[in-house]
């Protein structure tokens, strides 16, 4: 018998949103992996930190901060390999991810990898998306309204077209990017909309208008959410 | 001192998707409340069954399964009333929502009513979208793609529209809408690339190509996703 790879999602920050399973799941499976950066913790690894026993078998896979990166596909395929290890030996692994899996998540690099010769089963998490909302109060849609999910690393037209033709948007992905996006949020005026959440659902979470937010004052972990109507 | 209104995300469908926050908070709110059909039990209820002590005052807001009904409003207000009674009292509320609380749920139509009144705070869930993800492992996003969530009831310019304008699309409020969106799909080129995904988190997942799901056959509790590119 082979192992299961399991994709837990731990939530957007506070260990209090783990999921009832994501800490059964944790509990069960001998070998607990997560990404983290090329030096330093892993932050999927802190928010479950109470739940991984001491007997587990950690595997932390770096990768590189910066996207793109030659050779992240291969830190991809080396985490694969070393996973593999285990499922073959028949032991199951948890692999932690921040929000939920399959949103912008490194599992679904390890899936694609390991898919058809593994059992895959996904723990879906509470995204920065839903903690942002919360943070900022602010429903991220209703009744018939839609939603873009906006990565700020796109290009300006890209990111208006995508924009434009959504109710209610979350953006992600802010890094560096503040300056760009509040350019194409004044181009179709909403820029006076949007609420700006860092650190949601952490002790540090704070929440302003974007319009108060600084270039040199913004976080690398940001959301900004906005609806082009009032709510109601 | 007056109470807290919490809207608690119970998720969508698994118990076991409840958050430790969700199970903390609902344990300690003297007064738990739920969207409710106008006659049965309540889904959101149900699912954090396990969790409501017998000495909780329960509060169903029974609203119309169809939306758009002329006394929704009027029973919104009744609702948020009984429970301003409850919080003016300084009892804490928890009112359960399926999914997230701001995620097309009951609880910000609730909150818009007793904000400023009341202290508020969001407790954000595992969606239904994650869940369906989870269960066709179907990564929603990727690196620098976007994702729109489209509800099927809207028309099929303004669907079309929005699925347009995205990388992954997740189509929610299905109901008896399959036809229509199936029609949108096959306009777009992209019918062949929806997973139909019934019943998310519940023993009754089950996960099809949208191509091979009648109308007949359809359920009211279904999210379809899709990515327009393979991954990776």
């Amino acid at each position: 018998m082979t192992g299961t790879l399991y994709g837990v999602g731990v939530g957007p920050g506070d260990p209090e949103l783990l999921t009832l399973k994501a800490v059964r799941v944790l509990r069960e499976a001998p070998v607990v992996a997560y990404p983290a950066p090329l030096e330093g913790d892993s932050m999927a690894r802190a928010i479950a930190a109470a739940h991984i026993l001491k007997s587990k078998t950690e595997v932390a896979i770096r990768l590189p901060f910066t996207p793109g990166r030659a050779d992240t596909e291969q830190r991809y395929d080396r985490a694969a390999e070393e996973l593999s290890g285990h499922l073959a030996a028949g032991r199951d692994v948890a692999l932690l991810c921040l929000g939920d899996p399959l949103l912008y998540g490194t599992f679904a690099h390890v899936m694609a990898r390991l898919a058809g010769r593994f059992e895959i089963s996904v723990v879906p998490g509470v995204t920065s998306l839903s903690a942002a909302s919360a943070a900022a109060a602010l429903p991220l849609a209703a009744g018939e309204e839609s939603v873009a999910v906006v990565p700020a690393t796109l290009d300006e037209e890209s990111m208006a077209a995508r924009i434009s033709a959504a109710d209610c948007v979350a953006v992600v992905k802010l890094g560096r990017h503040l300056a760009k996006l509040r350019r194409v949020l004044d181009r179709l005026g909403l820029a006076g909309r949007a609420q700006y959440v860092e650190f949601a659902a952490t002790g540090a979470e704070r929440v302003r208008p974007l319009a108060e937010v600084s270039e040199a004052d913004s976080a690398y972990f940001a959301v900004v959410v906005l609806r082009k109507r009032d709510f109601p």
